[in-house]
């Protein structure tokens, strides 16, 4: 911690300060600069008693107090400076391989579901997504199938072979959709609806968890800190476009957490350009930068009829645009040096 | 709904939209403008499927879609003209009376808790809030005493008579946290977490729904719906701040909320300044600010000692802070007609 | 300046950096942390080299570079402890007298300038505001009279006797435009156009300095700066709302700024409710926060028929409207300790 | 226009409402709904006098009002379908070509300028960027070398064959400004000084304009019609990134932009990731992102030593870093379609 005095603070309310530091278990280390005094404490901010409170404490003495120290540790490069590895039945997330996560916004019936499965499949997808539990904005739009909407996704994975990945948002239903989920999709929602995140990871399947609308990227490590903490080691993160002023689209996709992820932490990163863009328009040209910054992975809702869709329609890509989505990106895929 | 056409449509092209109209339940009403075509769709919009998607139907056709009814309903003041007043034991919140709910970030210890009761009861609060569980960006963080802060608040109670106000962070405690407290806390973490707002409607309790960081007035409308819709008409809305660019202060406080919310709904609405500012000596400042704008109340932190705080200590007041700042709200809430 | 180093510097790579350090005129002082290395660099950042390049420099060592010393000087609080205060003809602004500036957003005609002015006069407003030059989002919009639109203020002063703030849009302009006006106004679009603050400094008018609607407080005060090092002391500070994610009002009005300016500067703090609102029936509720939070003076936008302005008729009030709140603002403005 | 009314209006309020749309110019056409009639108003929006005052006009009556034309013409693609392409001496931008704008951040000797300009013609670069005029957030920090600066830019073209883009700051160096460069650069901070842009549009040089730091697409889009309507149609739009609540980048660069302005206008798109970013390390990642998603251009920071930089060192690569990115950016430039 580094502690800013104001300026002509005397020697005795300095001293005060000092043997607060040291009563907290911290050395204190004291500069004296041109303009006002610096004060380090010297000890482990992650197992001490906080020092932010002093500007509390001392209202009149301490000008500001900034950690040095990350407040992340296990999801952070420097504990495990490889490239964490996800396995997901036969496929490897996070490797060499790039893998694309497709399906419907929401599960709306099996012939709907199984239709996108075979088709996603068919152009190239290796996971297949589709929402059971839905959180929606208004009380009275459609709230998923539920558990109907779960065996319908593992009869898909029956039939196709493609893995499973869904939203989990209860902690009621963390035994239940583990149960029939290969992924466990934690929402921008409930990005830090902590008690959720710790049923989820308890589950021991691997866990993508999406940014939040206005989380910052060290909030989001922390989250993700909650599931490495609680013994689960399978974490994806996944950006889907924060909250800006803009308006144009429905949220401003952040392409830099790729580079930002891939600095400051081990685990994949997964991009969701639907959320994202809220415009099928822009879906395709999103999925190319991503490719292009080094994402392990993309998370794209498609419908057979974005029409008709009974969520989300304006974002869903047809099964004929995913096709070419999927061709096109193969020059973009090879030029990143992925498979 | 409004439907806006690019320009230079064919009849045949509008007739394929006008049919898709009609076939979703609602009757089209063409306007043919200067620029471009307009069309009206009649029907209801909150029964009817959602025409959003025509714009992915139709993507060369169809421009933008508009919706012009408002999404929210029970929690209107169209559906509610005269003020929702709120019954908490002996008080009555939205009321003439002003009203300020005072006390601990967390609840620490019978003394630490006891003593705050005491003083702010003394200095005019008429309800104690404090924190039993905690939601903590990080794992490694103080999460709470849980039950056995729940238990302390009940004795203050017992021992001040002050109803008591705390946050319900788990689906699962819904019933637990309901059986101690007089008013249940929505955190602006979980103000989407639905699966957590409908368990505490459930309980019957009044509700305190805080707004979430990023979360749009609409939207916040739309999760007090939610409360309103399971059959629970005790609902008070909750500023805190709304994450901005801005990082002098923690969040910036929307005291434009007050006359919206006076406005949109019927229900009451409550400012909590600590949180907002994020700084002990910004909340004298913005309690005077709500007070002349029209909140119904005040959720204020206060601390024996903020130095020694377990959560958030820079953000909460002294007792004697807090006795001056109750003294000097009072010419305030005067000229706002407030007893 | 403190310097974080990477965990696991050797001593090599550290004495790299001290020794650039050293030659950029710093002192430095080591401390040696549990986790990481800690550089304090002693000396005036103020009038020094940056060292924020060091990272760039050292990009596998420093880990990162933070400042300690505040940015600004004279507009700073510690620079001049007590208020400063602005004569502008028989008025002082930024003392005991609270004050409004009111008028409309653009001048029109001379009957729509007097007629307003007479009124906001016999309503208590001190100082008249009206716009001659428009900053404006298309160039297909009312762009103001132009020096016609400062006559006209010319003769509405002359007439009610009340001083005078329009805007100055063109560094070419600014003798024309402090040749009638008594305050320049600087808007929030050129809130770093910093030509344009020191042609406006150098005329020795009164400057009131809008805040930009992404602008941090730190940035404005330094844009205040620029007016002070060019030797002109006589600066405002008016928030006008900042832009948010939030749609239904047309910006935020940040109100916190009130103390915060109070604390950090000197300078006086002017509210300008009509652009943070963008809606005239929150204006009112704005009104009363201000004054309660500290506020030296308001400036609203007023007309005599708001539905015909020539530009933001949204958020204009109309004369009675005006009369009312000035009524209604009395016992607040007592409340406060004003007159 | 469309025009919303209140619930339950009376048919004489309506009428009064129909006869101020009238007197406007504009043809109304009722709508009944179910919850609320809506009104069409049939006139040019960009002609006749705005619609958007009649909910200030009639507060009791009318809830809100839409514009349903967009507000830009000569920039927007329905006016002019093709791709525009903007050539500077030897060159076409907007066109296959791919092109990267590289340089210093400011120009700060002949030996520094010359090293780089040589050095990015070498690595593939086309245009050679410098900063003469630099606008700076505090009156204490390097302004740039002025006159001397665009001297030596002028002196670095005629050596390396390399077109010149350097920034506006001043209506008053318009003139001096068009002298020396090849295309004038409008700063974020300027983005909305439309004197500034009226200045550099008569100038008749190529404009790259930078969106302003929070900027919606629309006023990015208008303040370039403020370009195109003062007769120059030699705009190019550059993103360099948006101001959000995220601190851990200097800014959020947007790249959704690159499709936008691809779907919307007509004009060349460019891309500065060095602002964008604010850090070195990750500019190639970005740079990666942007050639992905369809950019015409990208304009890069590029520094001999950038530890040593007089502005802005964190966010400029080096010479070695710039020619290794060159390398890198082929296969996606390949994989885009360009050359």
């Amino acid at each position: 911690m580094i502690i800013i005095l104001k300026p002509g603070i005397s020697k005795k309310q300095e001293a005060a300060v000092l043997k607060e530091i040291r009563k907290r278990g911290y050395r204190p280390h004291v500069m004296r600069g041109v303009a006002r005094t610096v004060i380090g404490a010297i000890g482990d901010e992650l197992t001490h008693r906080s020092l932010e409170t002093l500007a509390a404490s001392f209202p009149l003495v301490v000008e500001s107090v900034m950690p040095i120290q990350k407040r992340y540790k296990l999801v952070s490069r420097e504990a495990h400076p490889a490239n964490s590895t996800i396995r997901v039945r036969d496929h490897v997330l996070g490797g060499k391989k790039f893998h694309v996560m497709a399906g419907p916004c929401s599960v709306e019936s099996e012939k709907q579901l199984l239709t996108t499965a075979e088709a996603v499949k068919a152009a190239g997808a290796t996971i297949l997504r589709g929402g059971a539990f839905k959180p929606r904005t208004s009380p009275y739009e459609f709230q998923g199938l539920g558990e109907k909407g779960l065996k319908l996704l593992a009869k898909a994975r029956k039939e196709t072979g493609l893995p499973v990945i869904t939203e989990l948002l209860s902690e009621n239903h963390a035994e239940l959709v583990a149960a029939y989920t290969d992924i466990i999709q934690i929402g921008a929602r409930n990005s830090q609806n902590f008690q959720l995140l710790i049923a989820a990871a308890r589950t021991g399947k691997p866990i993508l968890l999406k940014r939040g609308l206005s989380m910052k990227i060290e909030e989001w490590l922390l989250a993700g800190e909650y599931v490495l903490a609680h013994e689960n080691s399978n974490l994806m993160f996944c950006e889907r476009g924060i909250r800006t002023f803009e308006t144009y689209t429905r949220n401003t996709l952040d392409l830099s957490t790729i580079p930002v992820i891939k600095k400051e932490s081990h685990c994949p990163i997964v991009i969701d350009p639907s959320q994202g863009a809220g415009r099928a328009d822009l879906v395709v040209a999103m999925c190319k930068g991503a490719v292009a910054m080094g994402a392990d992975a993309l998370l794209v809702e498609v419908h057979p009829n974005p029409a008709e869709a009974w969520s989300d329609g304006a974002q869903q890509v047809s099964l004929e645009i995913f096709a070419k989505l999927m061709r096109e990106l193969k020059p973009f895929i090879a030029a990143a040096g992925r498979e």
